[in-house]
């Protein structure tokens, strides 16, 4: 079969960065167009991309004239098959729906249409079965669909709760996260702000981990996803770390279960992904580790290729009805973001969606 | 009125020399003697304490000579009428109880007598009437008497909670920590360890604060403290910060209340140091901010010289019936140490306890 | 006497902020206007600043409206008999020439007009009578006229090297630094950029050290500064500090000296600030440590209120004829930039200038 | 060909957990014997390791039990025909003619025997000739030999010194360092130290590398190595880094060039392991960058699988007769110590001295 051909939406910045990183030599993709802002088309990638991620960057890609982001541009720069978006919110409301518009999927880790209806988030392992919502979309008048990932904190928290949720179920859930600076884009936490210091404020974080894990973990029953039915509350924190979201979480459970029980529900929890070996799938989606002091997001942000989360410290919680109360870590712009919407594209792809 | 004579035990280490500092030019109390581990005794103070504060180590104080923790070699090297102990748990247990049995006041931070039915575990705004546990140890067989400081995460954390107590009611309590490497000494926490990292343990650290909470927020009724009879619940972990905890806190009111009216409690809170002007209490022991990113480390932890909490993002809590949550800042080697017992030693002072 | 009305103009970045912090209750000056750029004029200053400074803003400060940098909109806002600049170079050539026309001093941390030949860099322990250059500026139609501040790198390292000069003589110097994250204000670092990291290059910094340092060290001929004579050479480099430049020094002197002597030297220095008593000057410009691993920027930048440097490990250079190495550290924010503008508009109102 | 049978002596610190790391799977040698301090025999390897590195510890070798460091041991734990040592100096003094006394030849990264006359300091692509002096150790009555790394400091600096002192030889070398945390062991350099901080000062460092450098490249005439002619001076500092030296460097070259053609001798530079393809050597030894900042230590040290070091900056020195300065740096626990170690091993065995 003949690779896909992949453009990438907002290339230059750190999620587009780890698209290239994931897309080189990718058995289903092979990386197309590169687009960005204005100011970075016409240059060479890499003049304008400030590589920050382990390794150099590809060679070819380096060379590679950036184009901006239109269809018309991307049509003329070599075309797409699908498109994988690391587009600001407000630049992806109107950029994405074009190329839906113009046929081209779009896998898409802007937060611009994830509450959208008929528009599914998604996680591979944890809810395959809302794609069907894509087939919705062609009422907008789109030839093709617009398939969102979560943000990058509430997809580490899903990957944790989905097993409990599928054992035990889940009544209330509290979250506080310790989250990395590079989810803010290159320059977006200065030096002088996080030095010696924790921020504990991110902008829209914590209704959007609200309302986006609830939506996932809901069902979908024929065109609509019933949000799912428990209690949640987070508080987002910016902690002095380059990658790797560490999450506190307190869980009532519907049942009572033991830690070693939570331990062995993650542990053998699988996937679509798994199942269908797609090629960016992690062997094990969530590791659990069993040291007191584990995951730490410098030892355990590159699990799985930065695709599996990590937990730890799994033990009772003295003030919920069946508590649970863990640590979860994953990598934010791998499993949190680019890596997460190339897993959901593989989806798309062996499931016959594109 | 004559000053006390003081001798800091354990004086060379962090929260020893912070007491140093706050005992040059005190008030109330003048520092006779600095007493430490043999490894210490016989040098001069300026040579075996790792000065790490702001300013210099007061000169008259690095000339002094360390001796070492016994109450003999305190009497001989100019005696003392209350003892600071910043002594490491597994000694306080020994040297705190003799220097209690020979009539000299033992203020602790150490947690070794913490849970001790007849010792109090003390915020001076929050429970001073507890104190008159002391007069219970006297069945010890000692002439004088242990008062303690609770573990520094507590402190900061019960300070919020007071007010909220007080005015609506406490039913349950989630707190998650981002904790200052200080708390671990000057090298308990490698920079191997911390750099780009998040360490999601404290030994112990959960349970001290699950326990000393309740017991500090709990009713003295007779001979005994009675538990506060609400729910808490404590992940805790430390962060890349030089000093200053920083604590996410998810608690469930008795009567529901606005953010604003949490807020109002918060600054209306005053306690007994502030009513007799102690030296050490700070005007406001809460400062509650508006900004959205409010409280940060390095910017406040050094509200009222330390001995403020900084509580900012007071916001309903989606996932509690009653819910709110909030950010709470302290600085841990002040109002969470040192601070923290010079304020208690005070008010022991003026209460005529000593 | 009535003390001088001051305008800041670039009042809301790090230097600007150090301006405000050491204006407040001044004995000289009075801070009357706060003047900065488009984008925050109208705003008040505690809206626009983004203080990073220890303690808080000052209140009054807080509540003042910014003005737009213009000499216009000063006399509107209260007026100035002084203005102090920390501006950005580029928009510093055109206003701070506005002022000295309109009549009104500036003192200035801004490049632009450093190396102009009727312009002094002006460090007061070092050249105040580099001051007498001023007089040839109204040969450019000016009313006032303009003095300059070195940049940050230059002032640390040449309050070193006086000394030395003064009494040994220098014939070569070579120097490295390890600079702080603010000399490149608030945004000027990214966290994702130093974390874990050292940044080999600051852009012009190196030129910049170089050629200023001869001029400041050269000597005031007729109407003209003769740069001195030695020879030097600068790598600059950004490392993880907050505040603080360390630089690694290697010179080579005209004739011998003991690390003891130079040390000597260093300790003796005075300059006209202290014969004078100036209320920014440090009682010692060069405080010398001899602890084998000082000066280190976290503990010693606010030596003498961050205006002395601190000096360590001088030892004798084994690649050089007489040649000695040591380590300066100074506070890049105070004595390198707004609290030696602050001491050089002492020392023009003292000496009669203004 | 068997491959030879390795025992790694101080196995559990920084650089013995990279001689494990590299020694897995390698082509010529097998990892037999895991040997430490008596503190950590009879314990299973993954206990006592505090892995720090990138990826997992390999299972086998965390199931392995470690014995303690005498030549009895290893016999009995497997034998070893050859020893790759990691022990701190005071212990590696005995340890090793102990070692090589019984027949096992030592390569070892200890600084103990560097400066013995008959003694090689070894790195495989400067100085390969240097190796025959091992023959002059039987005089010790040692059956075999001992081979030492330079101080990973000098080894980073030779590197870049090495072809410019072929090509255009060197007068005089100022060196300033920026050194990595790692260098100190998992608890060398506090957090409290070195956050917000510069160490400038690491023991012994500065003498080594002076020492270090003129005998490595000296020239072996009979019996004796005979120092490198020209002057050196470092000083040596640490910064808030993990892994990766930073070395700033003025030299005085005897024969005048360009920035272009000193980056062309160090491009072309190659040695004996590249000649001989050794498994561990990089395929440039030397990597220059063109970009203004470049190389920095995050993004740089895992050159040429952190083999290389990376050079870049390379311009005039203004204050140097033919003078040039560059910034350089390496992986300070890989070609500064075990990777170096290891490719010395490689030459050994292919240039049939064990």
């Amino acid at each position: 079969m003949d690779k896909l051909r992949a453009v990438i939406l907002g290339a230059t910045g750190m999620v587009g960065q780890r698209f290239v990183k994931l897309l080189a030599n990718h058995e289903l993709f092979e990386l197309s167009v590169l687009a960005a802002s204005p100011a970075s088309a016409g240059k060479k990638y890499g003049e304008v991309a400030h590589w920050y991620i382990e390794g150099h960057m590809p060679k070819e890609t380096a060379e590679t004239t950036v184009v901006e982001t239109t269809v018309e541009n991307v049509r003329k720069a070599g075309g797409a098959d699908i498109a994988f978006s690391a587009l600001p919110a407000e630049v992806a409301l109107k950029v994405e729906a074009e190329f839906a518009k113009a046929g081209i999927p779009v896998v898409s880790d802007a937060s611009s249409y994830r509450m959208e209806p008929d528009v599914p988030i998604l996680i591979a392992e944890v809810n395959p079965d809302h794609l069907n919502l894509v087939k919705l979309q062609s009422r907008r008048g789109w030839k093709s669909f617009i398939v969102t990932n979560p943000n990058c904190t509430t997809t580490v928290l899903v990957m944790a709760l989905k097993p409990i949720d599928n054992v035990f179920g889940i009544k209330r859930v509290f979250v506080s996260t310790m989250q990395a600076v590079s989810g803010a884009g290159w320059g977006g936490v200065p030096s002088m702000a996080i030095l010696d210091n924790v921020i504990p404020y991110i902008a829209k974080e914590e209704e959007k981990v609200q309302a986006e894990v609830l939506k996932i973990m809901g069902s979908l029953t024929g065109e609509e996803v019933k949000p799912a039915g428990f209690k949640i509350s987070a508080s987002c924190h910016r902690v002095h770390v380059l990658d790797g979201h560490t999450e506190a979480v307190f869980v009532e459970l519907a049942k009572k279960a033991s830690p070693e029980e939570v331990a062995e529900a993650m542990r053998e929890f699988k996937g679509r992904p798994q199942e269908l070996k797609l090629p960016t799938a992690p062997e094990n989606p969530i590791v659990v580790r069993e040291e007191p002091d584990r995951p730490q997001p410098r030892f355990d942000r590159y699990e799985g290729r930065g695709m599996s989360v990590v937990v730890g410290r799994i033990r009772e919680d003295p003030a919920l009805d069946n508590g649970i109360k863990f640590v979860v870590l994953g990598h934010n712009t791998i499993r949190g973001a680019a890596g997460n919407a190339v897993l959901n594209a593989e989806l798309l792809a062996r499931e016959g969606f594109i």
